[in-house]
Order: C-alpha cells, then structure tokens, then sequence
C-alpha cells in the first residue's frame, strides 16, 4: 500500500510535472497578446481594423478557452495544435496572406510560382474590393489599400482605385469625396454633375472619357442608356490621411446616414432656418446610392448648364477629355497605345502626379518588354484576358550581395488590377480569344521614359560593339542574333505556346 | 515509512513549489515584455519618450513583485488583477487615452457622446501643450504632436502649433528653429527682429500681423507695451525630423543651455579667437529666455533698421501683415471671415503649403455648416467662448458597407485647438456672451474652396429639380422648405437652444 | 490518517495544479516570440531582413532547447542569463546598436561620449556600407539606410549613398536603376554612357566632376586609366519604395542573374524574334559587373557620339559639370568652398531637392562653426583626415521642459560620411598632415543659407547693443570680447591641442 502510495504519488507528480511543463509551452496568455501585438502592428490598419482584428483575438481565445475547459483536462495535442493552427490562420488571414504565401514559396520552391495562379502583392482581383454600396441598381467598390498586405507597394500608398457600375437609367446620389479623383469610363452613356461653390455645370460622358474631379466637388451621375450598364473606373489621391477615402453624401438612407445627421437638431434648425419636423422628413427618406430614374427625369438632367459655369476642373476645361479618340503614341497590327496629351496633363493631372494611358493589345499579341523609367503603372483591365510577366528583385531575393529577379506574373481578365513598379521589365500578352484592353494609372509619370526591352529600339541594341562585347562576354554577332531578331515596335506577335490558355482550359 | 514517505513527499513537493514559484517569475516576464514592447512600438514617441516608457515599466514591474512578495504566496486573483489592471492603465495612459476613450465610446454609446465633454482627436486643450520655458516673463508652449493620440491627423503629422506670450518690457532671447514659422500676433505690442546671413532688420508688430519666418533665422522678440502682455500664436512646419521641432539659441542658462557648449574649449577657442576664460564667463551667465528689459532698452531695440537689409521672409517683403486690416472676404451682421491675399499667399506662404484666415462670430451666432475642399483647417480660439460642431465618418464607423457620421463637438474658449479635415462638414457656435474670434491655419490651401452646406448657396440649392428628387426621394418643394428657407449666407443667428451654455451652467 | 494523508496530498496536488495553470504563462515560449515580433516590428527591415532575423531567432531557440536538455533538467539561473544574455545579444546585434550605445550612454554617462569613439547615428563608416558586387576588378557598395539604427535621420530616409570603385582599364557593366543618382567623381578618369529611348551618348570624366543621371537610364562606364582607380561617390533618391533601391541588368552572372532570366522562355522567344537556344547562351554567359577591358575596347569606347542624341539628363546639358573648376564662393588660406551654380542646380537637380558643394580644408585648419538653415547636409570624406563636431538638440536630452546640446563628435576618414541636419551648428576640422576634402550633398537645398556661429559676420556680431545685453546678461564689450575677436571667415586656424590626433596616436 505504502509503496502502491508512492508509486501512484510518483506518476502523480510526474504528471503534474509533465502537464506543467505541457501548460509551459502552451501559455495561452502569451498567444492572446502576439495575437493583439499583431494587430495593434499592423500598420496598413487604421483604428477601426485595429479594433476589429483585436475582436477577432478575443473571440478566439474565449472560445479556445472554452474548448479546453470541454475537454476536461485531456490534452490531445496533435489535434489541438491543428484546431488552433487554422484558428490561428483565420485570424490572421488578411494581414498575413501575402506572408504566408512567401512562406510557401520560400519552402516549396519556384516551380508552383511557375502556375502563377498564388496570390502575389502586385495584383488585384475582385475579392481584394471591398462593396461601399451595392444593389440591382449599381454598386460602388474600392479596392483595397495597395500597401493592406505587403509594404512593396508602399511608394504609392497614397492612391486608392474604385470602380462605379450604374445599371441602365440609373441615378448616383451626389457626394463629395475627401480625394481628388481621375475618371475613366470604361463603357456606357452618362451624364455627369459637379457643383463648384456657386457653379453646377453637366456633360455626357462615353467610353473612353478621361475625367478629373477635385477633392470636395459634390458630384452625381445618370447613367442615360436603356440598355448598356455604365463603367466608370477612379483613381483617387486622398487629402486627408494617406491611402484613406470617404465619402460624404447629404441624403440619407440606412445603410448611408447624411452627414446632416451629425449635427444637433438645434444646430441644423438655426442653420437653415427650418424646422426639425421638415429636417427629419427629409433626412429619414431613405434614399439608397444607386436609384431607378424616368425617362424624363433623364432627359431632364442630361447637358444642361446653369449659368456661364465651368466644369469644376483645375484650370479651364470645356469638358471630358477622350483619351480613345486621340492619335494612338504606338500603333501596329498587333496593337495600340494611347496616351493623354503633354496640354491635357499639364492642365488637369500633373498636380496629381498622374498620367493616364491606354492599350489595346490584339488577340494573340503581346507589348514588351519594356520599363518606366520613373512612373509607376497601376493597370485596370477593361476588357479581354490574357497575362503579364514582370522581373520582380523585390520578391525572393535570395542573398544579400547578388540579385536575383523573380518572375511575378498573372492571368488577367476584366477587373484585375496589377501594378507595374518603375524599372520593372514587364511585357503583357493577349489571349488567342480576345484583344487585351488595359487602362494604366501612371503615379510619377512626369518625365517618365519608357525603355523597350524588345523591338528594334532596345537597349542592347543602342549599345557600341565594345559595350555589347564587355557587357555579354560573346562576339557582337551572337548579340545581335538575340537582340536584333525583332524588327517590329512595342507590340509583337505573341508566344506559340500559350501558357496562360492552357492553364485556362485544365 | 509512513513518516519517510510523508517527509519525501513535502520535499518533492516543495521542489514542485520552487519550480512552479521559479515559473512564477517566469509568468511576469510576459506582462512586462508586453509592457515594454508597447514603448518600443508607439510609433508617435521620441527616443526619450520611448526610454520614459520602458522606465515605467521596469518600476511598474519592481513594485508588482514586491507587492507579490509580501503577500507572503497567497494569491488573492480578483484584488490582485483589479491593481494590475489599475497599474497597467496607468503606464499606458498616454499612449492610450484615446484608445480608451474610443473604447468607451463603443461601449457606452452615443448618449455619452453628445456631452461633448469627452476628448477626442480632433480638439487639444491646455493640457496637451507641454512648456518649453515658463517663468514670470513669459512662456513658450510647444503643442503635443498632432498624431501623438491618435492617427487620424496623420495628413498634418509635420506641422506643430506654438504660443509664445510675454510679460510686459520683456525680452525674449535670440532662437533659431529647425521649423519653418507662420506667425500670427493674437494681441499686444511688440517688436521683432531677424538676423539673416550679413542682414538684421527689426519690425513692430501688433494685434492681427501674420508673419512667416524661415527655418534657421534666428530671431529675437520684444513686448514694448507697459501693460499689456504680448501674445504670439505660431504655426510650425519643421525641416529635418517630421513632426519635431527644436530651438537652438546661442546665450545659456540653467535649464536652457548655449549650443556653444556642445564644442569643446579647444575648437571655440580657435574658431573665435578667444580664450576659455571669457568664453565660459558668456556661456555660464545663466540668461534665461524670457528677461525684463528697461525702458532704454526698448526704445533702443524698437524698428530699428541696419543698413539696406530686407526682413528674412521669403521673396521680397516690406514687414507683416496685418490680416485683421484686410476687408473681410464674407461679412455680415453675424461675423466677419479675414483671409490672406493671394498676393501675400505666393510670395510668402505658398511653399510651406499654408494659409492664414481669421473669422469673428458675434456673440450668438454661428458659422456654417460648411466643408473646406482640400485645406484641413488648424483653429485656434483667440478669444471668447463657443462650442463647435463636425461631421466625422473616421470614428465610430458602424459597419464596412455602409458610412455613418458621428458628431465630433467640443466646448471652445481661449486656446483650444481643433482640427478639421478637408471635406468634413462643420459648424461653430459663439457664446451668448461674447464674440468667438478663431484663427485659421489652413494646410494644402492651394485651390482650397468652402462650399456652404447651408444659406443661400448650399449646394444641395445648386441642384436642378431630377438631381433634389432623386437624391432626397420626396418632391422638389419639400426639398426646397428645408435648403431654401436660409437666405443669410456663411454667418447666421446662432441656435436659441444653447447646448453648451446651458451645460457650462450646470 | 493514511486517507488523510492521501486527501490533504489530493488538495495540495489539486492547489499546485491550479498554480501550475496560473501560471501556465510561462518560460521559453515568449521567449522566442518577444525575438520573432522584434523582427517583425522592424520597421527599417526589408521582408528578406525580416525573415533572416526570425530565422534567427528560431535557430537560437533551438540551440537553447537542446542546451537546455543536455542540463538534465538542473536550471543554473546565473549562467544560463548570461549565456542567454549574449546570445540575445547577437540576435539583435543589428537592430539595436544604436539602442544599447544609447543605453551604455545613459548609464555611463558623458565621459565616454567625450572620447567620441563611440558610434552614434549621424556617423557612418566602411562597416555599414553593403558590397553589392566586389572583385578585384571594382565594388560596388550602398550604404545602409539612414533610418536603419535610429530614427532621427528620418528627414532624408528616402536617400541612399552608393560608392563605386573600378580598378584601372576596367569596363562597368550596363545597368538600369529605380533611382535617380547624382554622382561625383572623386578620383580617376574615365568615361561615362548612358542610352536613352532611342539615343547614346558617352562623355569623359574627371575628378570633381557632377552628374545627374535620372532614374532608367541604362549606364555603363569604363575607367580608361592604366594606373589610377576611378571612385565615384552616387547620391541617389529611389523613385519606388522610399529608401530601397535595386539595380536591373541585361547580362548575367552567376551572383547577378540578368532580368531577362525572369520571364519565361516562350515569351522571350515571341518578343525577341530568337530561339532559346541563342538566348540561353547570351544569358549564362556568367559576365560580372566589372570586366578588365583591353586598350582597344577602351579607345573604341571613349567619348564616342551617336547621332545628335543630348546626354541623357534633365532639360538640356552638354556634358558634366565640374564642380572643382568654378570659383569658390568662400576661399582663403585655410579652406576653398565650392558649390554648383543656381543655373546647374536649377536645370539638373532642383526636382531631387539635391545641391551638391565640396570643402577643401586645408591642414592644420578648420571651417566653422556654423549651421545650415533648412538643408541637411550628407557629407562624405573624399581625402585626408581630421574630426567634426557637431551640436545635436535630439540624443541625451535629460529633461522635457529645458534643452540641453550633446557633442556628436567623430574621426574622419576617407570613405566616412556624417550627416548634419539643418539648424545643427557643426564644425570640421582638418588633421596636421594632411587637407580635408569633404563633399557634400544637400538635401531640401532651395533657399537654404548658411549662418555663420564664429568669424567676421556671425550671427552675435549682427545684433544691436541691447540685445547681445539682454541675451547674454553681460555688458556688450565683454560680448564683443568673445564674438568680435576673429576676424577671418568660414575657415580659421584649426585649435592647438588637437583633441583626435592625439588619441590617434594612443
């Protein structure tokens, strides 16, 4: 008995000396805290996703908390490091995706890089949007901060990308933003409205329109077709807090208060001299974002000017600016690029730092390589599908004296979003399908150069024969074999092989 | 045996007591770590901040153990966390009132809110001004970091507020800023002079004269009236560290020493050709930065000019100006809205990205709403009592999809700060009692517009008939009863209900 | 009395379970993650520093497990901290220097800041440049990021300087880079090309020599002396990410892989016109950065023009500029200081908010005191030896309400390069035995002055009689006795003792 005593104190104490170096490592304190740590780290977050994300925590642990008391003591550790290890992963989903793919690549290798189907910090699909306003009549979506998951992007932090889509006769409530604002439309009819101080003046706007709308300028839309939906893609340059946008809309409804609701009823009754009676009617409407319109109210509100008013532009503008009716910069079979005018930018988008650019690359073509000497190009797909390539050193890096550059590529199709840093070779190919439409955003595009990689005016090319020599180690001859093959310009004939297409049709 | 076993178990039992209590040590190291890497990841605290932090937490830590230790074991969980927790607060007080307070907010609701008596980001009061020198001649108080609570005025982190106020006849000694200054004398009689390179030039100054003296200038001030202090507001736009701004100032004193004391004896003796002696009888004779000057010396010092030299200020300039002695850009029975030129805005101001303005509210009117197109207004209350009003969808947002607006507000009297952001709709409110006078510094002033969101020309009144019934959902009159009826414009009679009087009563 | 015994040991087990559980937050866990969220909280760390530094910390975590077991148990508290303590040590060797120096400065006072041996963040010496290629034919190395040790460089955190050495006859390889550069030649001949779109220039340079070469021009250079090194200084602002800059080449090595590698094989072969046959022999050709060239090479290279191409700079140039060659602006006996003139500056460099001047102090002598009033000036010793001294308001401020000024002092060296930012009062001294050369790149140069602190105009000397008084508490004689004794300027007699020759010797 005795010894029965202490042979079953010694299994006890061993337990207990097992379970309190088990419970050593588990510490779930510490894990509560990294998780908050995380959170209040994040510095792509602003307040109210730092607030979220420490809810998120809480929840968490509550309920690990609470699984472990279910478990009576039992500790089955494979599983329960697994349980946590997804909780964990959601939790940290968004913050951590573009960590975790770096982790995957880092570990498995360039071959699945090689798919190019994973994630990577230079494109944007539908699911980084995020809806402000969505309903049958319209919706409004932002993509999310270039700088949310990785810091690669954060030269350009500062610039946000939203699209509107109205359906046909369909009215877009005014609102002023607290960011200027460079719009295209991508197609559709409409009308567009700005009121500046004591001026409203409206234009008809059509695919191709360029549009720049300053910070503050209230603004309301009609999509005047019966039949084609409105596309309208913005690029915004916030005031306020960099990467941070909002809009601010004096009607009311329930998901989108007025921002007269702020205010105290005395305040607003000695405001505008009414009474608050008349003041909730008006504010309680419930007017949605996106709303149905009659023909005559379309009619009604299509170009007409009030007064001698000007567009509420930077300088004197007489209206929309179509980028797609200019002389196209570069042009071939295989495909265009059109440009805004040096006039048009220096007038209206050179204090925004933006330049804008089309290109409509033909089925089964492909543009570049090429660089931007100093522009960065935010690119929106507007039609049509295909893929990029681009020679990344940011990614992958893999010592600290050489430099390597990673192949960052991806499928495009209408909506995605990539971004094209300064000095980044890229080229960008057209399926067999469909010609290859993309709008470019360009940040830092005064002076900017770009530098064909390809073509008969590439780089390699310009060089004297020394240079060529010294530079690849062969005779000028075998350069010339490789750089001086291709006598076309910009746009080529693309790949045989298509390995997007392929991909595509697994 | 019995005994022996019993005797065996107190030892490995108390060997399991000192390892857990060894643990026990252990488990503080956490809360400390995450005490102290909360210092080292506050991004808006200064490497002295920082190290201030990290003390609190090692003493935090100390006295805690201490505590514990004389609680002889026992642990008594519920008082023993309620003084952890009171402790914690404690040191994160700083970094963490707002925090806090947006905590509250959630948790306690609106109702709290609209006291109004709460902190929030947007309003400084006295408190949040720290002295750089203060004693009976005078003081200098440096405004905290705008972002130093909160991130919401990231936009404006590289701007600082100042307020110089000094005693009759006194002096105020020689400085050089590594900020770039836009003064604005609030009240008084004084006389300021600068030294630029091989040029020193000297200008009386009184109430309403705006100022900008460049980074580096040193300057030196005097009060010249025999009763009256003098009172100098400066807004500060510092060139080397973002948000920081120092004071370099050649003669020395207890708390404030000479700049010429960082060099040693050797390199001052050489480069001024003089002996130590001399030099340390200067640099020790304890001048403080505010002195009592004598009537002699006042009048020896005031607007008196040397040679042909021009004042430091950027481009040419032939001494202030006055703001107060423009004709009001909006004037009515209810106030008056001062602004600089635009003359003086581009040879003085325009490269700092500031501009100045000035509105007088009479005593029970008001001023607005209105929102600012791209400027964030920096409000200092020069004088009288009032209460302001803001539409702000940074704080308390709801939900992703949908915006709210919460009501920012904030009794105003004499030297509170507030901060509205381009877009954001506002309204201030003049006390009964007297004018409400507040100085505007406006930051990314160029091609900045106020649109009134009530009186005459609101912008809701700028709408044609379709654009009122679409937005607001009901028909154009009743659109009309509520944005017609004010006929005034910018200033109105202010609210009969007096929210904020009726509360400063109670 | 047996079941007694079992119950009480049941309750004592019991106790000490619920103690372990307590304080089941424990040991070695935080640990590693307070390492791991230390690395994640870098802020000055790229993602590839990031994940080194977990990498270390898990590397170290498991050196301390396994040591830990091979202890069997026993825990010897003194000697594994201090095991710990260093181990800890090396892991945040990098990111904490600057905060350990600063803690050692705390603790041990200023004696030690006196011997100026130590390293403080406005310093910068061979060990924090980072060879991004090196052979016996040249190096290329940049210097860390400004802001990597301490935050108080923050201002020109998006600068870097690189320092490029090639042996005699020697040919550097073509590359693009995602920054702008203005460089300097310091020593050497040679000749510089750079391609633009569709055009090739080449010009020889020289000693003193300046540059500006925008961000995507592909340069290559060749030192075309048989005997001389050719050492360029770049001072480059990155256009991309702030602070991060990456260079792209055609041709590739086995450290330095060409961009081209990054695309696919089938892409290459449609926009290049080439089989991939020929292109993998252009790119594993394994051509380093520098290459010996031969005499024909280089005779073929030099200074050859194709087309009517314009060197590849902003706005119109005709060649570089030689910085040496003009007349300085400040020169006597003991000092020449040159500057670019206000044409250069405009035309070449004002959109980089760069300047750029050089020193020349001869031996045995000194410039200032003196302070610059808004550029922050990045100098780098190009010859000779000696030490600066410099005021600084921002390390070892000991109180919140005064301002006390530290001595940052340093040696000087060839290849050192310091940093003054404006405001700062700083003077440089030259050794016995040799001139000081130091050139200096200006950031935020535009308007900027500099102020005199010893010498004929310094900035006491400027003021009335009344306010040297009241400044320095002293009759004005005994000011003038200090201020008005030399009569030279800018640069004097170096001091008799000198402070760092002496210990150099030691």
């Amino acid at each position: 008995m005795a010894v029965l005593g202490k042979f079953s104190l010694a299994v006890l104490l061993l337990s207990l000396l097992v379970l309190c170096a088990g419970l050593a490592l588990a510490t779930t304190d510490p894990e509560l805290k990294q998780c908050k740590d995380q959170c209040k780290h994040q510095r792509q977050y602003d307040e109210d996703q730092k607030r979220e994300c420490l809810d998120r925590c809480e929840k968490y642990y509550k309920e690990k908390e609470e699984q472990e008391r279910k478990g009576e003591g039992r500790r089955e550790e494979g599983r329960g490091t697994g349980r946590r290890d997804e909780k964990m992963q959601e939790l940290y989903e968004r913050p951590c995706e573009w960590c975790r793919m770096r982790y995957e690549k880092e570990h498995h290798g360039r071959e699945e890089e090689k798919e190019g189907r994973k994630e990577n910090p230079y494109v944007f699909e539908e699911r980084h949007f995020t809806s402000k306003a969505r309903s049958e009549h319209g919706r409004l979506d932002v993509l999310q901060k270039f700088t949310e998951e990785s810091g690669v992007l954060r030269g350009i932090e500062n610039y946000r990308v939203a699209v509107v889509e109205a359906a046909p006769q369909t009215f877009v409530s005014p609102t002023h933003w607290d960011s200027h604002a460079v719009l295209f439309v991508a197609s559709g009819r409409g009308t567009i409205t700005g009121i500046q101080e004591e001026k409203r003046r409206s234009f008809n706007i059509e695919e191709g329109d360029v549009m720049r709308v300053s910070a503050g300028t209230t603004v309301y839309v009609i999509n005047r077709d019966e039949d084609e939906r409105l596309f309208i893609v913005a690029f915004l340059r916030p005031v306020n807090i960099p990467g941070e946008t909002e809009a601010f809309r004096a009607p009311g409804s329930q998901d989108h208060e007025s921002f007269y609701s702020a205010f105290s009823w005395e305040l607003l009754e000695a405001a505008l001299k009414t009474d608050r009676r008349k003041l909730e009617r008006i504010l309680n409407q419930n007017q949605e974002i996106f709303t149905k319109a009659s023909k005559e109210q379309i009619q009604g509100m299509s170009q007409r000017e009030e007064g001698g008013g000007i567009w509420p532009f930077r300088g004197e503008s007489s209206g929309p600016y179509n980028l797609l009716h200019q002389r196209p910069v570069q042009s071939n079979n295989h495909g265009q690029l059109y440009e805004v005018d040096r006039r048009y930018y220096e007038q209206q988008l050179e204090d925004l730092d933006i330049s804008v650019s089309f290109a409509n690359i033909t089925r089964g073509s492909m543009i570049g390589p090429y660089y931007n000497s100093r522009a960065t190009k935010v690119a929106v797909v507007v039609d049509g599908e295909g893929y990029f390539e681009m020679a990344c050193p940011h990614v992958g890096r893999e010592s600290q004296t050489g430099s390597t550059y990673q192949k960052i590529s991806s499928r495009l199709r209408r909506g995605t979003v990539f971004v094209v840093p300064a000095g980044h070779p890229v080229a960008s190919v057209a399926s067999r399908n469909s010609n290859l439409q993309v709008l470019c955003f360009e940040v830092n595009a005064r002076g900017n150069t770009r530098y064909p990689l390809a073509g008969k005016n590439n780089i390699v090319n310009k060089m004297e024969r020394e240079a060529k020599e010294l530079a690849f180690g062969v005779r000028e001859r075998e350069v010339d074999q490789v750089f001086g093959s291709q006598s076309g310009q910009w746009f080529f004939p693309g790949p045989r092989e298509r390995q997007w297409e392929g991909r595509a049709d697994a």
